[in-house]
This record gives C-alpha cells, structure tokens and sequence, in this order.
C-alpha cells in the first residue's frame, strides 16, 4: 500500500546555503514575496476574527457562501519576472513585477460565454482551451468537451479526433512549445503541431477500461501518480514520454448507478484487490518532429517479469528522462537516467527497505549538465530513527553508485526541494516546523522574517532563473488575536475582513503534546491540537470532539487553514475539537510513520485511546472510519448516553456512505451494517446515492447539516468536565 | 398494474341455501368446526390478554420469542374423514375424526435428522420429499436440494436430474397419483412416474433468466399468479399443464450484492416496467402417460398479437381446463374452457371494465359435469355501486354465451366460494362482514353462531365430500376483555396462555368508521380501527400513530389478530395506533376500491388527512410509503418537533430500505434521497444490505427495534391531546 502524504505541510520556506551567501538572491526574493502576497493571500485572510465582534455565530450555510469560499489564484510562472493566475472576479492576469504592469489576458465574461469551468493558455500565449460539460470520473480526472478560443479574432472551434462529432475528452492540453495540443480520445493519445494542423493519433492499443494510453487508471490515478496525466513532455517539445497500462488482468469493481434513468446501470472499472494482478504497465517515449516512431524504456533487469509501478517520470534535458521504477511490495526502488533515443536507462540510485519505502513519487532535482542531483532521502539521526534530508547525488567516474554527500540533518524534514540554483550555488527547499533550528550546514529561513502573525504556513514556486519566489500563505497559526494583526494588513484584506467576517466568531487553536510511554517504543511526542470557541472561558463546561483521520503518511495537527462542520460546532455549541497526530501519521520521521508496519489499526489506536480519556464523541471519517472502529473493538470508553431520558447506554455511532464511491467501497459498509444489525446494534446513518467520493456541493452542505445536528443533539443535555491541561504547550 | 387483494379478509362463514335447507350438513360441519378448532387455533388465541396480569410491558424481543409465533398447522383434507397436518411440537399427524384416531406420519426427529426445512408426502401416503438448503428467492420461489426418503424403510436418496450431482431445483413436488414426481431444473420440466424411475425432461426450451417452464418470472409468481409455480395436473395425474414463459424481449432489472464476496456481484432479472414489452406467455399440456406429445392453448382470437396474461387454470375434468385469459391493460377478460385432447378453447364468459378487473385470479366452482360454474362478479347495488356477489352461469343451447344467474346481493361482498355441494345444491362461501345480512335468497351463517370472542376472522376449507370443514381462526375481536373468555377455551389453550402471557399487557382495539364527503362522490365510510393499551385511561394524554398501508384491494381495519413493532409502542408508550382503510381499499365494493383509478395517490391521500386531523406521526411502509410521500406534498399537517430543545420545526421522516429487493427498487429510495439532499430535509434513514423484501430474522429484530426507537424518542417529551369520539362506533 502507497504511502498517501501530501508535499506541502506545515512549513517555513528555508534556504540552504553551503558556500556562501547569496545576499542579492535573498534581498530580491523578500522583495517578491511582498508584491505577491497582497494577490493571493487575501483568501486565507478573510476568515481571521474580528475583535469584539463575537456576537454572531458561525452556521453550516456560511460555510458555503461565496465570501467565505477560498479562492485559489493558481499563479504560475510564464517568465522571469511574469507570474499568471486568475482573480477572485475570475479575469485571467498577466502579472509583470519587474515593470509593475498588469494585462487583462481573458475577461470573466469570456467564461461565462462559453459556460466553460476550466481553461488553458498555449505557451505562445495566442489561443485557449476552454472545457466545458466536465465530468469529474476520479480524484484528478475528469470528461469534458473542449473549445479552441483565438484571443485576437475572438475565433472558436471544437477540438475533435477526425471523423468524431462532438466529442467527450478524457483530457486536452497545450504542449511546451508554440500550439502545440495533445488530447485523450478512448484511451488514445492525439496530437496536433498547431491548433489548425490534423489530429496525428500517436497510440491505438487504447480500450475503454482495459488499456490507457497517457492516461491513468483508477490505481495509478489515485495510489501511485496522484494525477490523471501519464504522459509527460520533453522540455523542446520533441518528445512525449506516457504510460501504457494494460488491465487485461486485473478484476473489475462495480459500483451501481441508481438514479437518473428507467433502469439502473452500473459502472464497472479495474480495481486489483490484495492478491489479485496489478496493471502491467510500459513506458514509451514517442518522437512528434519528423515521422513518428516509438522507443520503450525497459525496468531494470531484477524488475522484469515481476510487478512493479512507474512512479515518477521527469525530463532532465532533450534527451533524457529520470524514471523511478517500484517493485508492488515497495520495498525496492530504482531510480534510473534513460537516454531515450535508444531507449536504454543507466541506473543511478537504488533505495531499499525492510518496511516500506517513502516519497517514491518525489521528483529529484538535476543539475544543469545531469551528472549532479538532489533527493530528500531518511537519514538516521540518533536514537530518534531516520527523518528526510537532502543528499546530493555525483555522478562516481570509479564505480556505477553515485557518490552521496548529505547536506541537512536533524530531528526534523524537509518535506519538498524546490529549485537548485547553480550559479548560486542555493539549493532552496519546504522543511516541516521544528523547534531545533541547528545543525551542520549552513541555512536560512526566508520566510521566517515575515510576519508570523500573517502567515505560518506556505507553499512556493520559484521562478525560473531562481531569482524569485512566488509564495502561497495557507494558514496562520491564530492562538490569540491581536490588534496589531489587522493594521499590518493589506488595505483590500480590510476590506474583504470587514464585508465577511466583521460579525463572525470564528475558532481560536492551542498547540500541545501528548507524551505516550509505549514497550518496546521510544517515548514519542504526539502533537495536539484543540480547536476553542474565541469565548473561551474556563469556568464554562465544554463538549470534546475527537477527530479521527491519521491515514498513513498524513498530517492533522497544522497551521493550515481550514473551516469545516466542526468549526460551527465550536462556534456555537461548546464543543472544543481535537485532533492528534499518532504514530503513522507523516513529517516528524520515518520512525513515527512506520511504527504502524503490518500493525496497521493498532499503534494508532493505542494513541487515540490515550488521548481519550478526554473524548467525548468520535467522528468517523476515511482512513478514521477504519481506525474508530478498531477503537471501538478495543476499548468501552466511547459511550455516549442517548439523551437524559434514554433507558440504556448507547455508542454514538453515525455511518455514512457514498454508494458511487470509486475508494470507499459501499461493500465495507454493508458488512458492517450487517454485523450491526446481526448484533443488535444501534447507530444512524446517512447514505449519498449515486455520489462519489468526493461530494456534489448539495451533496456537502447537508454532509455538514447532518454531522452538525447529530453532535448538536449528542451534546446536548449532555455535560463533560473540561479537560486538564493535556501536556506543555510548545515552544514557538 | 394488477390489484393486490388478499382472498380471505375479515370474514364470517355463511352457507348459501337457494331452496330447501340441508340440516344435517350444516350439524356436521358444525361438529367437525368444534373438533379441529382445538387442534389449530390455539396458535392465534395464545395472545389473547389476561385480566389483572397488565404490570409486565410489551418488548421488540418479546415479539421474536417462540411461545409468542403464530404456528400454521397448514392442515389439509387427505380423505373425507382425514386431516394432516403438523402440530407444534413438530410432529406431522394424520387425524381421523370419523374414527377419533391420530397417527403420527413424521416425528420431528426426522426433520432434525435430515436438516430439512420443508416436506411434502406422496400421495399414496408411502414417501417424503425432503427440502434442505432452502434459499428464498423471490416472495413465494426458493431453490433447494432434495432427499426422498422411505417412511417405511427410512431409505433416502438424492433428487437429482439425468447426470446430475448436489442438483439445485427451481421446484419439486409430488403429482396427484402414486408416486408421480416432477421438479423444474434450469427452467425445464422433468418427470418421474414414481420414485425410482428415470427422469423423463418434459421441455428443453428453459434458460436461465430468459424461458421459464412451469416455474413463474418475477412478473407471474409476483403480480399475477402470487405463486411461483405454474403448473396444474390434470385429476387423474394423465396430464400436465403449464405456462412457458419467455422473457427475451424484457429488460433487466439489477440488483447489486455487496456482502460475502471480494468484489461485489449483481444479479440479474427480467422485469417490465411501464412502456417496456412484457413476457410472452404460452399455455401447454402435455399428456405423461404413453408417448408424451404436447398441445398448446391458444387465447381467443381477438388476444393474438397482443400482451396478454394467463391469470388462472384450473383442471375441470380429466380432459377439460378452464383457462382466463387477460389483457395487459387489464381490461378485458376470457373464461374460456378447453378441450386438452385436441387443444381447442371454447369462450364461457367474457369480463369488460372501464376502470380495471378485479379479482382475475378467481377459480370458478364448477358442476361435475362442467355445464354449471359459479363465481363473485360485481353486481350494481343501487348507488352504492357494485359488489362482489355470487353468479352463477349455466351453458345456454341457444347461444354461446352462459345464462346468468344472481345468487346473493347486498352492499357486503362474497369474497370466495369454497364449495358447491350438488346434492344439497348448497354453495358454501366466505364473506366480509356486513351489518345487513337481510337479502333476496335464503343463506345461514355457519360460524356465527360460535362463541363471538373466540374467533372472528376465519380461513375455511372444505371436505372432498362437502359435509365437513376445516376454519382456521386468523383472529378475533378484543374490544373489551371479559372473564368468561378465556374459560370457554380448550384446556390446551388455557395452558400456553399461562406460560406465555399471564404477565404481558397486549394492547385493546375499538372500531369507528370515518365519514367523508367529497365533491362528485357519495358519503362513504372508511373504516378505522384505534388499538391502545390495556390500562387506557381518558385522564391520560397519548401520542397517536397513523399506520398508512392502504395498497389497491388491501384491507387494514379487520379483525385479523396481528402482533408487531407497533403492538409495543401501545403497551409500553402510552402511543395509540390508527389504521384507517381509505379509498381504494378491498372488500367493500367496487366503487370504494376503483376511487384510485388513474389518480393514484390523490384520494387515499384525502382520507389518510381526514384522519390526521388526530395524527401525530405517520410511518412508511411499502405502498404506504407512496401514501405518505403523495401526503407530505399536499400537508404541512405532519410536524412533528424535534424535541423539547430544537430550535427548528422539522418533518420526522424515517426511510428504511433493502438493497436487495426485487420488489420495491433502491432505485427510487436513492432518487428520494438525493431529492432529500437538494432541498436540506432532515431525515432518519436505515439500510439493509443485501435484504430482500422479505427482511431475515436478525433484520426482522433490528426493524423493529430501530421503529421503536424511534417513535419512542420522537413521542418522548411530546404530548398531543387524546383525540375526541372520532365518529360513532360501528353497530355490531
């Protein structure tokens, strides 16, 4: 099973710097991260509390309204000093700081002529592709029609394989050169030098759910690449690198479709179960210049006639494509260089482990000639096991193996490098938060100078010649509000705060640590964080809600935005909310994530249960369902009674069910609701017809409705002492 | 779509005397009434309330507890002076009553022995068919394995077809002679002339899902025959007839099976929903003695070429089977009688309706020599329309149709003719309960004169001779428990009252009858029948429960004994049950009944509010559920608050469905959810994976508890005034 971590968690952007100092490179990057803050960061800003203005509270239905929606700029780097992204009034923006000038590149009335939902610039910046009729299949993937849309003439026509009238895509996108287009028609690849040259269909081994020509599969999709997208450029636009997955062999899943037509269908799609065939999967590269002709590129000889996966493909110059290759147990990888002319690949890093190995999907970071690169790999750091540090790969002229040299260390990660500068000599990069800032190379935070009271948590982009970053604030760390927090903002944040959020009392958090003393087990420090309402006060009786969801790899306790049912529970009905990082969960080390190896539902419980004693109710949710109910089996201390008048003590226990759900199979449920009734259990239960896993909007609103009420009436009538203080509260 | 009536509803046993009286018939039947009474009602009185005996209450457990089930000694005639039937303790016993002697024919030890769930015994008394591993296909069909076993030498084999093993069968069963078998395998016939004999495969057309044999589809064993067999021999065992009934060009309906497999599987059945083609039936008999050959019945011409069903066949003579056929509209119908030998059909009686036929399954009772038969036809009753009375048709020598003649008439309807005695030239029938029993011909109520409060509701079945009969008591009126009842019981009964019931408080029913008068409709009277506890008292406030199950021709107001989820809401709740029969209802004439032609959901809908001027809660259950969702949409008057302290008024709605019911889709459930969902309703709903229509024990027990529950907390802390006299009370 895929580890399921998410890159960017909890971080400070940080600079390593070996040599020496690069002062102009910092001096310009603060500068950036100013000028772009003011565009995007208002979104995660809306929503900070007002002071003295918690009279109002929070309900299920503000959750949905547009002002407390986060807008999403996607911004992008089209330049050394251009950035595009789309505003909150939905023009597309052309942003050139170097100049301090601003182009409208597509109105939001464009959008709303074409009822598009998504769209796509070509790289010579001349025409678009707007989607519409989208379809959302998996997690990523999606099915729509497309439109090609001249900016100048204002020209538009249907994008189509030849002989095919309106057709639904599985994917359309431009190339890195020119108009350069590629489309997904039926599992096949498409691709057309200009927007008005003939469709040249590159493949025609595509069949619908048996094999996927530069698309993904429902595995590779959601467990190995986490996109849609199997096919990847070469940077000259030369060459296209794309998967063939072949699911001849591998059992279907169906999930059944009621509503919508006379009589109900069902979908079927391949889905290997443990011990049932993976895909088989191959990876072509195919040349677009000139006569096409396909090469393969072969997994190192231990890897064949095994199962393995191709986890991560990326171009390192015209002619050569990094490929990491990944045995089905993942406990052996190779990373290797292939020359795709002739389609041979030269190994050049092999990771093993007797667990399972982590970060497979991770892209390394090349020098410019290919003989140098970069990769966070575990590293051991005393008793305290191995935590993710860059190492930089040289190219050994003695031996076939690289020679390694490891440039960060300590009790903490890195969680993604971002760029290498060469001439700089800087290798940039994310690291989880931590309180020990020593080591033995020399770095420094970049974004640690800026207002802490802004923002704690970031994602970035660097510009392509390294000169720039584009920062994107997605939390702040709001443990107690201050006056001076809102002065310090941006004059449109005042705005946007006052229309939004000027009578909304929103959840304050508090930061502890669980100390857990387990045999066998270091003593391991598990972060806890409490949701509180803004009037708090001690003297007052609090319900407790723990929210379970430490899937392997995840992270719950951050500084990271987020507004959800729970945040109205706490808002309006005493609840303090909860939520605890245990063992399994990711970025605190290798050795905090693997202690649940072949022990999956147990050491994690263990952690739930000590933070327990102050639980009042539980939540089910994914990854959690499954670790509630092993909870539930081991332990008697999650009882909530009925209600004052109810005979007998009863388990809250509140099941809902996507029937459509291609992740969550609604046949789990069944079994249980089976057993349930088989033992006489009681419970309640909300099923989403026909939705997937991921929820129509209607579809989340009365999720939220739901969840809301059930605790509302759990909690009322219903009063649990405060908790004592849980543990010191950490450093910062 | 075919009306869903119950033939024995509500009923007193009356004997139809046209011109002389027989008394020494009606001494005997008399006499036998009392002699099996004891053998067979007592499973209906055991439930029957004890005076000063109210301190213990009712629970759901109570209602799945063995001295609480309804045993069906499923007593038959196997002689003019002989019964069989199987007592309590398992045993099958041959009772003589002429000679006062019981035999024991199977001991329940056998049934252990052999894990069997089901036995049927030859004919000539000398063989058992043994039924084991019995899975539950649709209402009536199952499938199972077989074993014939010897009573005499207690010798056992298989029931297997030709080169066969573990065979599972559709259908077996004994013919009418002897040992003559058949059982249906793969949707094909096959006989054997006794027990040892080969097999002999009557048809070779079956297929799986496609052509059934003798054995019914979904559509026949559900909404047609109510049976799954469809088959009738011949009296003398010569001949075979039976439908083959061929689904080719029907849709499929699909059920998805989530639980007990890796991945999940659906199944598959034909099933014709509006505006898709229904089966093609044919009608066949073939001849088993000698060489067999087959001969086909042909409907009457004007049906050729069109949908049409066979309704009902039933044997009149060696040679001779009378046949109806019907349109798919269900408009017109065919008696016709048909000469098997040479395969010709001759029309004795035509059927036409404006609205829909009714009772299209009815047998005729015919003379011996076929030239006389007797049915219920509806007939005009001056302006309270038309009710089922008895006709009686004899063949005209000068022209094809019968003349008609009208035995009975009056504003209650005959409900089944059990028997037509020619020598007395007596008709024996059951009839609904009406006040008048005033009419043009002389009749006498058979079971009126037994003792009123042991039994009111009566099943009847009538000896080969016609000078006996079995009643099964189904029910009686419990008005007002008196003392004396219970000493009028056989010493057998006085006994399970004892162990069972001594300490529980069952729950009192009082009859009204509801007037409404309606724009272009006469004053009708609708039935209601309120059920309450056994300590009532008018100084206490109760919740009131409106029980809407009003399907077309269903009967709910009856005296038909009946314990259920609601039987515990009235003894442990302080909540009283209402059930109103409404427009459309059964039994009380056709005009009350066909008020729902073509505006289904509409007129019920305005009784079912009549009541609810008195109604606090409203529960769903199959067509009920329709009601009551066709009643939400025209009310606001079912509220219900969600308690004392909820701050919105909310609709109490609780949905229950089986995933796997062939008869009630999840389709539709799913398409009312998600409508749900859109408009933010609030709701209860429960899921019963896998569950056909017909729920398991454990879901049976988990139904009713999750009912309970429910009402139980939505009564709690809600009190509703008692309803005042809802109307006068029904002269009795």
């Amino acid at each position: 099973q895929l580890e399921n971590i998410s890159l960017t968690k909890h971080v400070k952007f940080q600079q390593g710097i070996p040599e020496s100092r690069n002062y102009k490179g910092i001096a310009i990057s603060l500068l950036v991260i100013v000028a772009v803050c003011s565009l995007i960061t208002m979104s995660v800003f809306v929503l900070t509390p007002v002071p003295g203005a918690a009279n109002s509270r929070l309900t299920v239905w503000d959750l949905f309204k547009p002002e407390f929606a986060v807008h999403d700029p996607k911004a992008r780097w089209i330049g050394d000093a251009e950035v595009l992204y789309r505003n909150r009034d939905g023009h597309v923006i052309k942003f050139n700081f170097a100049l301090n000038e601003t182009d409208i590149i597509l109105r939001n009335s464009t959008f709303v002529a074409f009822k598009v939902a998504k769209y796509s610039l070509s790289p010579d910046m001349k025409y678009v592709l707007f989607a519409y009729d989208v379809k959302q299949v998996y997690r990523h993937s999606y099915t729509a029609s497309y439109i090609v849309y001249n900016i100048h003439t204002r020209e538009v026509w249907e994008l189509n394989p030849p002989e095919v009238q309106n057709a639904v895509l599985q994917h359309a996108s431009w190339g890195v050169q020119g108009q350069q287009l590629i489309y997904i028609f039926e599992n096949n690849i498409y691709y057309q030098s200009d927007v008005r040259s003939n469709s040249l269909r590159i493949t025609s081994s595509g069949e619908e759910r048996v094999i996927f020509n530069g698309i993904a599969d429902w595995l590779y999709e959601e467990e190995i690449l986490h996109s849609h997208i199997t096919h990847w450029w070469s940077p000259d636009g030369e060459r296209l690198a794309f998967l063939m997955i072949n699911d001849t062999l591998v059992p279907n899943m169906f999930l059944p479709q009621f509503t919508g037509s006379t009589y109900p269908k069902s979908q079927e799609y391949p889905y290997p179960k443990a011990g049932q065939p993976n895909p088989v999967v191959r990876l072509l590269v195919v040349n677009l210049y000139g006569p096409t002709h396909t090469v393969e590129l072969l997994p190192p000889e231990s890897f064949r006639g095994r199962e393995y996966y191709v986890v991560m493909v990326k171009w390192i110059s015209s002619n050569h494509a990094a490929v990491r290759w990944l045995t089905r147990a993942q406990n052996a990888s190779f990373l290797t260089v292939c020359d795709v002319t002739v389609g041979s690949c030269l190994q050049r890093h092999e990771e093993t482990s007797d667990l399972w190995l982590t970060r497979q999907d991770q892209e390394p970071v090349f020098s410019k000639d290919g003989n140098r690169f970069f990769l966070t790999i575990p590293v051991k750091q005393g008793g305290q096991g191995e935590f993710h540090h860059i190492a930089m790969f040289t190219k050994s002229f003695r031996s076939d193996q690289s020679d390694v040299r490891h440039l960060t260390s300590g009790n903490w990660e890195v969680t993604k490098i971002l760029a290498y500068d060469e001439d700089a000599r800087a290798k940039y990069f994310l690291s989880s938060f931590s309180a020990s800032t020593t080591g033995l190379f020399s770095r420094r935070c970049l974004t640690c100078d800026l207002n802490r009271e802004e923002c704690t948590f970031f994602d970035a982009d660097i510009s392509p010649n390294k000169q720039h970053v584009l920062l994107q604030c997605k939390g702040m760390r709001l443990v107690r509000w201050s006056p001076s927090s809102l002065s310090s903002l941006c004059p449109l944040l005042s705005l946007l705060l006052k229309s939004a959020c000027q009578s909304c009392s929103l959840p304050l958090s508090s930061y502890y640590s669980l100390t857990t003393v387990l045999q066998y087990v270091p003593v391991t420090e598990l972060p806890l964080k409490l949701t509180y309402p803004l009037d708090f006060s001690e003297s007052l009786l609090y319900g407790l809600l723990l929210i379970v969801d430490g899937a392997p790899g995840s992270q719950s306790v951050s500084d990271k935005y987020e507004l959800g049912w729970d945040s109205v529970l706490v808002s309006c009905d005493e609840v303090i909310v909860a939520r605890l990082d245990g063992r399994g969960t990711g970025f605190r080390g290798q050795m905090v994530l693997q202690q649940v190896h072949q022990r999956l539902g147990t050491v994690e419980v263990q952690d739930q249960i000590a933070a327990l004693e102050y639980v009042f109710s539980v939540v089910l949710q994914g990854y959690g369902a499954y670790l509630t109910l092993m909870l539930l089996r081991s332990t008697a201390l999650i009882q909530c009674d009925g209600g004052l008048g109810a005979a007998e003590t009863t388990f809250c226990l509140f099941i809902m069910f996507f029937s459509f759900s291609a992740n969550v199979h609604f046949q789990h449920s069944a079994e249980l609701i089976k057993h349930l009734i088989k033992i006489g259990a009681n419970y309640t239960m909300q099923i989403y017809p026909d939705e997937g896993h991921f929820l129509s909007l209607k579809g989340e609103q009365h999720l939220s409705e739901s969840l809301v009420g059930y605790f509302r009436t759990c909690f009322q009538d219903f009063s649990t002492p405060l908790p004592e203080e849980l543990g010191k509260e950490e450093d910062d």
